[in-house]
Parts: structure tokens; C-alpha cells; sequence
């Protein structure tokens, strides 16, 4: 069984006409989590990966098990303003105005193999920013992996088209 | 070693005279993260937990690895109109103002034995919020537990006093 099988899909939501993927029933299924974190461990085990970076907040559910389990350190991508040490930021486009995130400016190392994790691919707005901030100390963008691809909103393939590795678990199709 | 080594203090953050304990150097390091995941491991392995329910963002650092290992599902506490589908609020007190956070209204079943994690207990606030929107479904709070107490701000005493059993990894005393 496939982990979309795990996923809620909620109508009209945050606004009328969009189909909201909603993660939280996948985790809240102890085999769902299973299942989607193991599909990870499979992949990344053995590949050599420094460490995971992880976006705020639903990135740290995916991030957060498969750094303990494959024994990697874990960088915490957070929105502006949450983190208390020195920070690097980058901005990123929103369908309105734009949003920011900061990482601390002593997490990554250069030369290190990074492997960048979110819950979900859409636009990669966001995920286009974390490579920026993950590229400034001059290290490695190993892959980017999402539990979920909404290849619709062109996300995977501006990836793709920008030279990065894009592995997901599964896709919404028709959103 | 405790897990206290890996955790940086940063002075003046969020503001001046508060010393901020600053968790994410402890995920950074692969042994931190071992060492945090494997104490929480150990002590509810086999306690028959049904679920572990998480406080954004920095709960979910924590809960995530280990409701995976455990093989429990994750019930998502998050802050006010982050969660899509039809929710249950409570409202805690900060220092200035209140603030609310919600839960899905249908992630817990009566009678199950719930285990609430975060990272940090400081007045406890937070978690007291979490207890009521936990058993408001009829469930039992079996635990709580955090990375780090900060004994001196009153949370654990609170918890405690409120008949609820506190168990944590390391304190900082004088905070």
C-alpha cells in the first residue's frame, strides 16, 4: 500500500478551489509513519550524508526520525526571527508578498553533503531558498526529498531544471 | 556524558537578562540527537502507549523520532489555524497576551493512553493547554516529558501539583 493511501485530502482549503494534502493523518498512523520514514532510510542509508536540513515545521516530522536513524546531525531551517544564535536568511516568493528563513550561520561546514527534507513539494519556493542558505558555506546538495510531490505547481521540475535531485514518496496529480 | 553538553546556552535572547537554551546545537550533533531519542526510548518502550501528542515546532523534533521508533501515532498540537481540518482550541497565558493552540478534533479516543512531548518545560503553560485538549476527548495523559526542565520558572512544580507525572532528560537550576 502506497503512503497516499495514508494522506487527507481536504477540500477548499486554506481557500475555496484548492485541494489541501493534509500529512497529519499519515502520522498520526503508526504504519503510515513507518512506512514513510522507512521508504526514506532505504534510500539515504549508506549514502554518506552529513547531515539532514529540515524546513519548519512539518519538515522536522520527517527530517527529525530519519537524521536519528541514520545517524546524521540535523539542521533546523526555521522562519525568520525563531532562531537565537547568528543567522544567514534567504527570502522567497509567496503568491502574495514574500516570507523569509534563517538557518544558524555555524550549522553547515564546507565540503559537507547535505541532504535537504520537507513534507511536501509545490511551488519550491521554499525549498529553492534552504539550497541557497545550505550553498552559502560552500556545501553539497546531495538530493531534496519530500514525502509528497504536487508536480502541477512546477516545484520538482524548477528543481530538476536547477541542476538538484528531487526524490518523493509519493504524488498528487491534478492539483 | 548527559545531553546537557550538547545544549548551548545563548545569553540575552529573546531578551536581555533571560539565558536561552538553545536545543538545536543538540540536534545538530549526531550523538545529542542519539542520546535525547534513545533516554525517551528506553523509558516508555513497552509502557503501551498509544499515542504520543507533540507541541509545535520544537516538539515535533522530538515526538517525531520517537513515535517512529516506538511505533505510536503522532497527534499534531499546533498553534492557532495551522492544522486544516475541524479542530479543538485551548488558549494558555503568556508573559503579555494569550495565545491558542488546537489539536483535530479526531485524533484521540476515549480511553487511550496518551504520552505529551515538547523539548522545554518552563511555566508550563503550553503543556497544561495540551493536558485539556488531550483529555477533552476522554483520553488519559500517561506522561509528560521534555528534553529540558527549567525548574525555577514553576512548570514541573505546576504539572506536578496538577497530579501529572513529569519526566525529564536534564535541568538547568538558576534560570
Amino acid at each position: 500500500m502506497s503512503i497516499i493511501s495514508y494522506i487527507r485530502t481536504i477540500a477548499d482549503y486554506p481557500k475555496k478551489g484548492v485541494l489541501f494534502r493534509d500529512i497529519s493523518t499519515l502520522f498520526l498512523d503508526p504504519r503510515g509513519l513507518r512506512k514513510a520514514i522507512d521508504g526514506l532510510v532505504m534510500r539515504y542509508s549508506g549514502a554518506g550524508i552529513d547531515k539532514i536540513a529540515v524546513i519548519e515545521a512539518r519538515g522536522f516530522l520527517v527530517g527529525a526520525p530519519l537524521a536519528y536513524t541514520l545517524g546524521c546531525g540535523l539542521v533546523l531551517i526555521r522562519k525568520k526571527g525563531k532562531l537565537p544564535g547568528s543567522t544567514i536568511g534567504e527570502d522567497y516568493a509567496l503568491e502574495y508578498g514574500t516570507d523569509r528563513i534563517e538557518m544558524h550561520d555555524d550549522t553547515i561546514v564546507a565540503g559537507e553533503k547535505i541532504l535537504l527534507v520537507d513534507d511536501l513539494l509545490a511551488t519550491g519556493g521554499s525549498a529553492l531558498a534552504a539550497i541557497r542558505l545550505i550553498e552559502k558555506n560552500g556545501a553539497e546538495v546531495y538530493e531534496t526529498a519530500f514525502l509528497v510531490d504536487l508536480p502541477d505547481l512546477g516545484g520538482s521540475k524548477k528543481l530538476k531544471a536547477s541542476g538538484y535531485s528531487v526524490f518523493t514518496l509519493c504524488e498528487f496529480e491534478g492539483d
